[in-house]
């Protein structure tokens, strides 16, 4: 799967997810009267609104980016039927060709852990069958309860051939609160990229960076490894360091657009040959009709809007990569 | 709802919790039987026999102890069907009175931890109506993405006047791989118990530990606040630790039974007002049945099973904390 997605990535020129996070002040009021007027103003009906406001969007940037990342949670606040239009969502986005990133923030111990990983990556058995829950592509997974929570994932993904994205650095302001924070060395520290200091006070997400890099090395793709990490583009200077502690590991990179990142604050995430990040957009893609600058498509034409802020936002990150 | 659990414990003399977890190896055989033969060995028949199961085992119990966590993994791997059984579950264990922790471990960064919030603990908007999603009592979170992560939970839980236990220190056997880390001080130390290091170098789940004390004064109740933490059975020792740097957290302590702890390790957890700790037994009790000691009630008879081994646990527990 990382290899595909790297080679959908090259086809499209476009290393960006678009991340399906539909909150119901983001859908258009013509999409929410219609689900209202069938569903009433129910669980059901905010279920109805975000997937046919998906669909649409889907429908205009399907062919213009290799993958997109619906945010589990904006579906779960809306409970039961919440989660069966994200899985109305998944099933649709692969249908039409584009790999889904599942953006569950998942962790647990190890049984726990497997419970999650085959429900959302894999297969679980029921008597002499057995099924895929909501099987996503790609999950990203919290790191904070260590390897015995993150090894059963990479099982799965050994089986499924699928990946993950472990939460390194994340792109909110308080993240620095436990992950910056100066944590002695304490162990020999392998295949260390030069230049890096081998010894003294060095962050927490270094260090888990530097797992997540281990990690990667039990499951690798041609020249990725699967096992990607996450690391917010509003923390460049860290990114570029986490580049080179994890030099197999595709960056997911949220945080670019409303959450301040711009395109060159990217290039510190990729790698030489260009590739090894992916840029997250949310609410800069899927809400662009509300935003002065796509304002005069309407909220009719949401989806022309969200296509046209994809394409300006493949030129920003071109622009930057070309000019480093 | 910190209140009314510390009522349930006293009431029921049971500082208690049952993790309704349930794998389908768990589930004896007729309950699977007849849930398959009405809905196939699917998805919907997984659902339903894990609904079955634990309506019996909650049928057993709910007068013995003050609270249930069902873990939300057991249920989300058989995808929408699995969390249909949740939600059921959920509620007929607050019919019966019991208090719910729904062991959901989110976490994220602003806005996506606010939809958890809601969508778990509180009510999200439709419209011009409001609705509860999954509603339970207390949910477990994920603190690695810091306050801006937590913060969403907690004005949901003061509107909703419900709580949290914030993972600190996890029962697994590598969770001190990022954890432990020695962490070094950073910053003023308010509050702080007299007796802990005030400088130098800390391990994380300390830092972590009180993090969860100063959050925890944001959301007080009576005599502890709404605000507890996650800490293992299996380090007792830390417990003790952690017992001192949150005075006022209630500690909900996983790992008892089939993890490895035992009613010893347990009282560093509890305050001498003998309150401040609710101990978690999973498999041991739901699933108490199949181990030797309880064999003699078979499978038929498994929520009997279960009462018995609440019963043991609760002799298990008083004993240590009367003989500290």
């Amino acid at each position: 799967m990382i290899n595909q997605l790297i080679t959908k990535i090259k086809t499209t020129g476009a290393p960006i997810v678009v991340g399906l996070d539909p909150m119901l002040k983001f859908v258009p009021e013509h999409i929410k009267k219609n689900a209202f007027a069938e569903f009433g103003e129910s669980l059901e009906g905010a279920g109805e609104a975000i997937w046919q406001y998906n669909k649409e969007i889907v429908d205009y940037i399907y062919d213009m980016v290799p993958a997109v990342k619906p945010q589990i949670a904006m579906y779960e606040q809306f409970g039961i039927p919440g989660l069966l239009a994200f899985k109305k969502t998944v099933d649709y986005c692969k249908q039409k060709g584009l790999i889904v990133i599942g953006d569950i923030k998942r962790g647990d111990i190890g049984s726990t852990s497997e419970a999650y990983a085959v429900g959302h990556l894999g297969k679980v058995t029921v008597g002499n069958k057995s099924y895929y829950g909501f099987d996503e592509d790609f999950a990203t997974i919290n790191p904070y309860l260590g390897s015995d929570g993150v090894k059963p994932f990479i099982k799965v993904c050994k089986e499924e051939k699928k990946g993950l994205f472990i939460l390194v650095k994340t792109s909110n302001p308080s993240s620095g609160e436990f992950q910056d924070r100066l944590v002695k060395a304490q162990v020999p520290l392998d295949g260390q990229a030069a230049g890096l200091k081998t010894s003294g006070d060095r962050p927490l997400y270094e260090i888990v960076g530097e797992q997540v890099a281990k990690w990667g090395e039990e499951h690798m793709g041609d020249s990725y490894s699967y096992i990607g990490a996450v690391v917010g583009a509003t923390y460049p200077e860290m990114g570029m360091v986490l580049r080179k502690i994890m030099p197999k590991s595709y960056i997911l990179v949220p945080g670019y657009g409303a959450q301040g990142g711009t395109g060159k604050d990217l290039v510190p995430f990729f790698n030489e040959d260009g590739l090894g990040a992916i840029i997250n957009s949310s609410r800069g893609i899927i809400a662009a009709y509300q935003q002065e600058k796509y304002a005069s498509f309407g909220p009719e034409r949401f989806g022309e809007a969200s296509r046209a802020a994809v394409e300006d936002m493949k030129e920003d990150l071109a622009q930057a990569l070309n000019s480093r």
